[in-house]
């Protein structure tokens, strides 16, 4: 893999400017073409061996465009509020929106190739870092960015020579750090390692490109042109046709689906209500406040159909909970800055830090619902929504949320009532709308995609409780009870 | 000042359900009016002495209103990424955009109080930083937010009783920590600076209420009903009448203005200047690069004509940095989010860390330049933004960053050679539009609000530098060396 990057390539000087004088003046054009189309952002990893010249080739790609249009960020140690979220949302926080450049420099790859080599994991845990780095990728590419990955590589002679030049030279000896000599003992360690993992993520919707870094004036226009070939060609072609995701299965052959195994008929009476209330919401704040806690947090997602009563049960979980500590998030069209990025960016944005309960009054599964019903995403984008999904909420878990989703629903008729009844009580009348009266039109396609939706997204670790909504009491019981029991059983 | 609050104002459970029931209502329908109307957000401050039932205050805000719309924050310690920008960077985060209410649970009052108690200030400092917050307030309230603010008080009698009540409580004994008894013991000591604070920051765009904390009943209703009028009678009369800004000065009666004084003459060879760019360029790339800087910051703002070569300096300058180390903001219209907030939040966004350079090209100053120039906002709303501007820059001098601003100019004449130039070179013409002979036009309105802007928002530690650019080669040697000696001289 490495090989072609170790055979001395170089630039003459005369000929580098040459092409340089032509290469800048197309590359700027193309990011101007970029920022006016709009439609999709760039995203630019740089990764490789130190010495190899990453730095001067990101300040060079920053002279040689409109340095006002690219965000360059590099990753160094986290801060304490990255270090209480999920691993990835310091990489969502720097994603570029669309008709901008990002130079993301050492991002994703660098940690999982590092624990590796320092042996903190084995080669199973690399492979499986590696395979969650490609599904992250593909969902960027499928989401419209254009990915280009740069390897920059020295063969263990240049490395050694490099490190050596930069260190007697008074103006760049800063740049040599003890921890650039002590990674460069684990040399051929870090190579089969790297090796592995550009093997894997090396993908049609994210190619490396490996770099020789011995020239300078040969990794400059390398690097410059593979954008600038990249970028036209994106320009000119626009988004290349999206993998087909994997079909749905037929609805079952009886016609059979768990919205039509629910049982209806539990009810708890005002009475009971009360001292079940008063019992859940005690239990519900004691183990908001435990110690441990304090290290884990809460993500509770509300979907159901429309009037199941999601707004009131959420306040019964809020009465419970201290407001410092709790956030709800009312999801509804994403705005201008979200549109933007991916669909799940305006998520990751609002996760909060541990200790602290999330909970989501409608959530990312509008892209399989009425994203879906209502054809606000194609086919093939909300197909393909169930995986990102999981991925999502792996990530979630994995940082310690426990994550629980409900979905809330009543009969066709129940509905019916509520939706009039709404009508006729002047202080809820805000709360129905046209949309909702056209929203039922289209029930039996709801149904249809929430079955989809549980069936593709029920995890263990994060689980759809489907949960009758047609006794109101009941119900919130059985939700505050069941967020309980998920909480106390993580903990 | 806290008299009337130690003399057992109490409420009876029933007058106090019958009362709650009507307000509940009330408020309910208040937000969402609020939410409807979405021109101007509710902050409303939660302040005072421990254990007089702050937070379950606002536990029965979030329990009565809607707490999807309501985002509560308490403040705790800082993050690093907030330690490491101006004092102000995490309230900034926090505010509510319009049609929203926001809970801050111990905002920016607090440090200079319990600093003042601490003795790590003196009483100078504390008048110091409560002018400050006044004018900050002064600044919300002039962008349309309604703040509310509530001081919960208990005489010492009353807070003794109260702490051992919550402590012999085996529910309730978690909330009662030992800085709690330590803060205790300064009772006196911090009911004089409260008071002190108090007086200095109660008025009337952002009035403090001071709460009797002893009776549940009497402190929900009091806060409650406190926040129903307020909303209520904003939703009915609109936005107070502004306060008239003071007026600007007369133009001299010579008719002289700084920028007829600029000498235009100073030229550069090709030939120094590359020697000179090497040098000064070298110069700032060290001093970026020095131990002293990683505490602190740069912030260089580029304002100026049209075609006067912001871009083209710019470059120089991000020519000598490393990329991982600078941004360049290009500052345009505000975006869907930031309009939802006070003007200057999308710069307080983008505020880097420590160790940072933050180049605008263009900033703040869009407010006195284009804003007002071009009647995008009220002539109240840009004539106070000249101090609200200065206190801006002296949060940023004062968290160490080194602040820099230049006004490129060149004559009217250079402008038309250069706009003809651009309209006639193939790859330079997206650089001209329309609206750049627009503004030209009003060329006199332009130079007329820069004199004011320069006179009114030059000081020591953010001075304005009025450039000549007509010589390229000359101006960028001077702004390097602006930079590097302010710098220095910072250091």
């Amino acid at each position: 893999m490495f090989e072609s990057a170790e055979i001395g390539h170089s630039v003459p000087k005369p000929e580098f400017l040459a092409r340089e004088a032509v290469l800048r003046e197309a590359l700027l054009k193309a990011q101007y073409d970029l920022l006016a189309n709009k439609t999709f952002p760039v995203i630019i990893i740089i990764g490789g061996v130190d010495g190899a010249g990453k730095s001067e080739t990101v300040n060079i790609l920053n002279a040689w465009m409109d340095p006002r249009h690219i965000h360059t960020v590099a990753f160094g140690d986290m801060s304490d509020e990255e270090r209480e979220r999920p691993r990835m949302w310091r990489y969502w926080r720097a994603l570029p929106p669309k008709g901008r450049i990002g130079i993301l420099f050492g991002a994703w790859h660098t940690d999982p190739i590092i624990a590796r080599v320092m042996e903190r994991t084995n080669d199973g845990d690399l492979t499986r870092s590696m395979d969650q780095i490609v599904r992250f990728e593909q969902m960027l590419a499928d989401e419209g960015a254009l990915i280009l990955k740069f390897w920059f590589h020295l063969s263990k002679k240049a490395q050694r020579k490099r490190l050596k030049a930069l260190e007697s030279d008074p103006r760049t000896t800063w740049r040599v750090a003890d921890t650039d000599w002590e990674r460069f003992k684990l040399y051929d360690k870090f190579r089969g390692v790297c090796e592995s993992a550009l093997r894997i993520t090396s993908t049609e919707a994210a190619p490396w490109t490996v770099v020789e870094g011995t020239d300078a004036n040969y990794r400059y226009l390398t690097v410059g042109q593979s954008i600038l070939d990249a970028l036209a060609k994106r320009l000119a072609d626009g988004k290349p046709a999206p993998r087909r995701p994997a079909a749905l299965p037929e609805p079952a052959i009886d016609g059979r689906t768990i919205l039509q195994s629910i049982d209806f008929s539990k009810t708890l009476s005002h009475r009971k209500y009360q001292t079940a209330l008063e019992k859940w919401q005690g239990r519900l704040n004691e183990l908001s406040r435990s110690k441990k806690f304090r290290r884990r947090s809460a993500i509770v997602v509300f979907e159901g159909s429309d009037a199941a009563g999601k707004g009131s049960t959420i306040r019964r979980i809020t009465g419970a909970l201290d407001a410092r500590f709790y956030r709800v998030i009312p999801v509804a069209a994403p705005g201008e800055e979200e549109r933007q990025q991916p669909y799940l960016w305006r998520f990751w944005r609002n996760l909060a830090r541990n200790g602290r309960t999330t909970i989501f009054d409608r959530s990312w599964y509008g892209r399989v619902l009425v994203e879906r019903v209502e054809g606000f995403c194609a086919e093939d984008d909300w197909m393909r929504a169930y995986h990102e999904i999981n991925d999502f909420e792996k990530e979630l878990v994995d940082a310690g949320a426990i994550v629980t989703k409900f979905w809330m629903t009543i009969t066709k008729e129940e509905q019916l009532k509520r939706f009039k009844l709404r009508e006729d009580t002047p202080f809820k009348r805000f709360k129905i709308t046209e949309e909702d009266w056209r929203n039922r039109d289209r029930w039996d396609d709801y149904e249809r995609a929430v079955c989809d939706m549980v069936e593709r997204t029920s995890v263990k670790e994060a689980p759809w409780v489907v949960m009758p909504a047609q006794d109101k009491h009941w119900t919130r019981i059985e939700v505050l009870k069941t967020l309980c029991r998920r909480i106390e059983s993580a903990l």
